[in-house]
């Protein structure tokens, strides 16, 4: 940790690349590696949007608790005793210390482990020893932050005032998740993976499936290689099994009809403050979930699903998450920023909560596809991070194919532009000075 | 190491925290966690005022050094041939190399391992291989640095002046040691510990116990809990163990009456530059030592200590040190920053120079408790660094019976004041214009 | 990475340090330690000069490559199809990821791992997949750098105009070199070694052997001591040697005359921009190589050599590099920055390409003693950079015998010199207003 001494000349640099940012092209090689813009991505991405942080399936009961950190920032997302659901800073009122320090548990009340300052699961100071008669205790409380659900979703804002189309976001996507009943769900399995890049780089991977081919090959076996294909882009070798995908498509119209949930992209991934996309694709093969050629990996199907032929629904988040919903499990997945060249991937696998592991499903069959998944994109965001910190890199186009990195990028330089807007005046007055003075 | 830019710039900013700093409170997270804060503590605190380094039984004999490590700075501490103890900076006068890595030993001369520059134990340059006829050797001499000694203990202050009321303390807490004979006693164990915490955590920890109770269940069989406590406190339950304390501080008062030595409390932690803080306490049990339930854990009293009751002696220096006399052995406790959220815990059990390990003591015996003690302060200070260093953390009250790390903080915020006094003016012209360009 | 709010400010400071160096003395310690001169090092001196980066023997065959890393850049240095040596940025230009990983090997082509932009070993861009019609892809050849070979070392420059002298400085070393066939050795071994220290002062402890005695037990066996003697300095017990000495000297003589080999001292270390000493010794005992007092190392002589004693031809290059070439193998040497307190010494050995392992030679009596030299020297570095680090270190006098120490530093300080010169009015501008901000 450091405090800036010219932090108004850091902010009209990189004002001054967010205004020359090229559309179509990736970014300048500050935005992936400087501690400057990292500082402020803390700041003005992860400290302004809703940032999703884990789902209901973790914390069925009161008292229930997982921690989350965010940069050098620690919460505490937990269900308190009217079941309502809380995000409490990580910090005892009294000195500091952190409160809690496992991943996940279940706790009564929180006490400090320093010297006992103890407080209700909904952050109320109940008791401080030896303080002075004049102490008031409600003005020691833990602080919160805004906490919003949706679908069995949480996601959490750490601003004073949280972006407010996130209602309008939810009440689009609820009518897709509701069939998967989340907040009933068991978790079946959690990983945390560090990966060493900058988490634009991990989400940049992420938003595009132009590198699956090569990268891939487990993954690839569920689905359609015909995502943005027209009609007349199929070659004769691709016929057999673009007739395929149009069966299942026609399948998973059918299916969607019958079970009346919601079919249509919606893509709104930069054009609001809470940016996202929500799709519904159709799985080769068995066309059921992750397995080898789309084959089921858990034997009870999840929520209220009634086919295994349910497609794959993917959910998109701005900035920092992505969801899978199949027939039999769930996936859901979180970007947290750790440094300038550092994020880690935590990834949760949720499935109906009666199904038994070793007899509906096994831990190697249900994430084996999406842990060799992960790692192999971690190789690629590596090479990608070694790469643009090098000073010869300079940006380069994105591909056709790779439309929704460009929706992310412009996301987020969108974001840093309206962040910056109050600042921008005095920055660059200051700009304008060094720049006088090197010259 | 990095050179500094705008380091006015950041004097404004932390002479600003120092003033506006709230009395009985925490202090701000730059204070525990910036390199900026840290690299003035670092030249502020540990660059002017007396530091513990060693004890003379360290270095019984000519020719003896220990070599300690503040932040960056190496120093040897040896006793020379004259036996004057010496405090010399740990850098060859040709190119530079580090003279001595042994963390101790015993030399002749001071060789350069780089070209066998050869140095007297007390500095002076010998011999210099292929230097023009022009060189002059006696420019050439290791530096030194400020050594004083009071009852045994090595104080050295790397300022050009030291602090001058050393020699007034020096006066006032040397009639307790004295009994202990520390130059002539042997170390039986040393340790060193890592924090991963600030400096001023770690000492922030010590001084107060408000959070034994909890964290020490070895060390709290030795102490009343009576501490800072009036009759009127005294509930029914306690009542036993409260005739045992009026008992044991008779015996204790009895027992200093007869030896001559001082009996006083000696509180000047926030009064003056060397500020310190001595006191003696009756313990429970056997009322000797650090054993289970106040047993004694060396069979032989240390130094002229004549009975073993003779309570806990114990001794706080400002800025990094302290102290526990026992009647059977000594502990000396010295904190050495490593970086903002880094420091080394020195620990040395000292025993009488007769007593034999595994006949008078044990190792484990005579360390047991404080070893446990320690590793348990590591935590607790490691939870606070991570909680500091949470952006939502904001400074808490100090508890009443925290009023020794108020004295601490008190004692650094006033030292900062002072220290920055001849900046502040233009530090202010700068932080001014800083203001004015970042608005 | 960051990216600095102040360079002007910087380079202010740095060149007051530049004006103000003493000649005969060590570089203050910002010029070893800070993050700051390191930054300006890898623009100045690696960015702008002639880098020795590997001999041509690594890269017989079209598709050979080696990778190497100057800092955050990373190279491959390869032979195209029309066996033209090529130095290219090892950066995609999509999406910036790194190309290849692996230290050396062998491509057809230059295949991207992220998304298959497929480039042939020239560099020039031949596939992107995906791309708008608009895409012009002669556009995006991966980047060259400037690359020369002199006697099979290969040399690259990373400035867009490198200097000028390259040209002359080869045409005087190639005669002494071309003897030993460099372009057609065999690698035998190589090593990487990782030195806790500034660049420079792996730099430093290459240029003298004033600590060989003390530090070097197996190398010196190969030595005469008498490098820098005349005759008025033998003692009578050095007698029996010099005599040795003299007659090995007349040897050597005759046999570079027989060869028509050159035989002077070229000593242009500090007098151009690409600084450069080339001298040949004559060696003690066998009088061949580095084995144990003299004795050859490798049963089949390099290249085109006749005779075991034909000395060690011993070539030191600006910034950066340093080479042996005796009568039965070469070692050639690279210092590559890492960071201001980090360094990689590559060392490779070079025999005769038809010389077998396990007959004509052993890695271990091949490589034995510089593997000791190299890691003594690393130990005595890593004393230096701890010494230099510490703030009570300043400059120190240079012996007589370490004037190729002197050398270097003149040659460093000279470059920094002309290369702060355009900023230099502004920066002293700039560093006037800070020093008045100061006061």
């Amino acid at each position: 940790m450091s405090f800036k001494t010219a932090p108004a000349a850091n902010m009209a640099e990189i004002a001054a690349m967010v205004e020359r940012r090229e559309v179509g092209y990736s970014l300048e090689s500050a935005f992936y590696a400087s501690q400057e813009v990292y500082d402020l991505d803390i700041k003005a991405i992860f400290g302004q949007h809703w940032i999703f942080v884990a789902s209901e399936a973790e914390i069925p009961e009161p008292g229930d608790f997982v921690t989350i950190e965010i940069d050098t920032q620690s919460l505490i997302i937990t269900r308190d005793d009217d079941e309502q659901i809380r995000a409490i800073r990580n910090v005892c009122r009294h000195r500091g210390s952190r409160l809690l320090e496992d991943p996940c548990g279940s706790i009564g009340n929180i006490v400090c482990p320093y010297h006992q300052w103890t407080y209700r699961a909904d952050g109320e100071l109940m008791y401080a020893e030896s303080q002075s008669p004049s102490f008031d205790k409600s003005k020691f409380n833990l602080k919160q932050v805004h906490v919003r659900t949706v679908g069995g979703l949480i996601f959490i804002c750490l601003a004073d005032e949280a972006p407010a189309d996130f209602d309008e976001v939810a009440s689009v996507i609820e009518p897709y998740l509701r069939s998967y009943r989340i907040s009933e769900a068991k978790v079946a399995h959690q990983t945390d993976l560090v990966e060493e890049g900058n988490w634009k780089l991990v989400m940049e991977n992420n938003r595009e499936c132009h590198h699956c081919d090569a990268s891939h090959p487990e993954l690839i076996t569920s689905y359609f290689p015909f995502l943005r294909y027209s009609e007349e882009d199929v070659t004769p070798r691709m016929r057999p099994t673009y007739e395929r995908y149009l069966a299942a498509t026609a399948n998973l119209d059918n299916v969607c009809s019958i079970n009346g949930v919601p079919r249509e992209l919606r893509h709104e991934l930069d054009t609001r403050p809470t940016g996202f996309m929500i799709m519904r694709l159709p799985l080769d093969g068995d066309g059921a979930s992750f397995g080898p050629d789309g084959a089921q990996v858990c034997r009870k199907l999840i929520g209220d699903v009634t086919t295994p032929q349910f497609g794959d629904l993917s959910l998109h988040m701005q900035p920092n998450s992505w969801f899978h919903f199949l027939s039999d499990h769930v996936i859901v997945f979180t970007v947290l920023p750790i440094g300038p060249d550092r994020s880690l991937v935590r990834t949760t696998w949720l499935v109906h909560p009666d199904a038994v592991e070793g007899e509906d499903y096994t831990i190697e069959g249900l994430t084996g596809v999406w842990k060799a998944t992960n790692d192999q994109d971690r190789v690629l965001v590596e090479k990608a991070q070694r790469g643009v910190t090098d000073p010869s890199y300079v940006p380069g186009p994105y591909a056709l194919v790779e439309d929704d990195v460009e929706s992310f990028i412009n996301w987020y330089v969108r974001r840093l532009h309206d962040y910056l807007e109050p600042h921008r005046e005095s920055a660059e007055r200051l700009g304008h000075l060094n720049a006088v003075a090197a010259q």
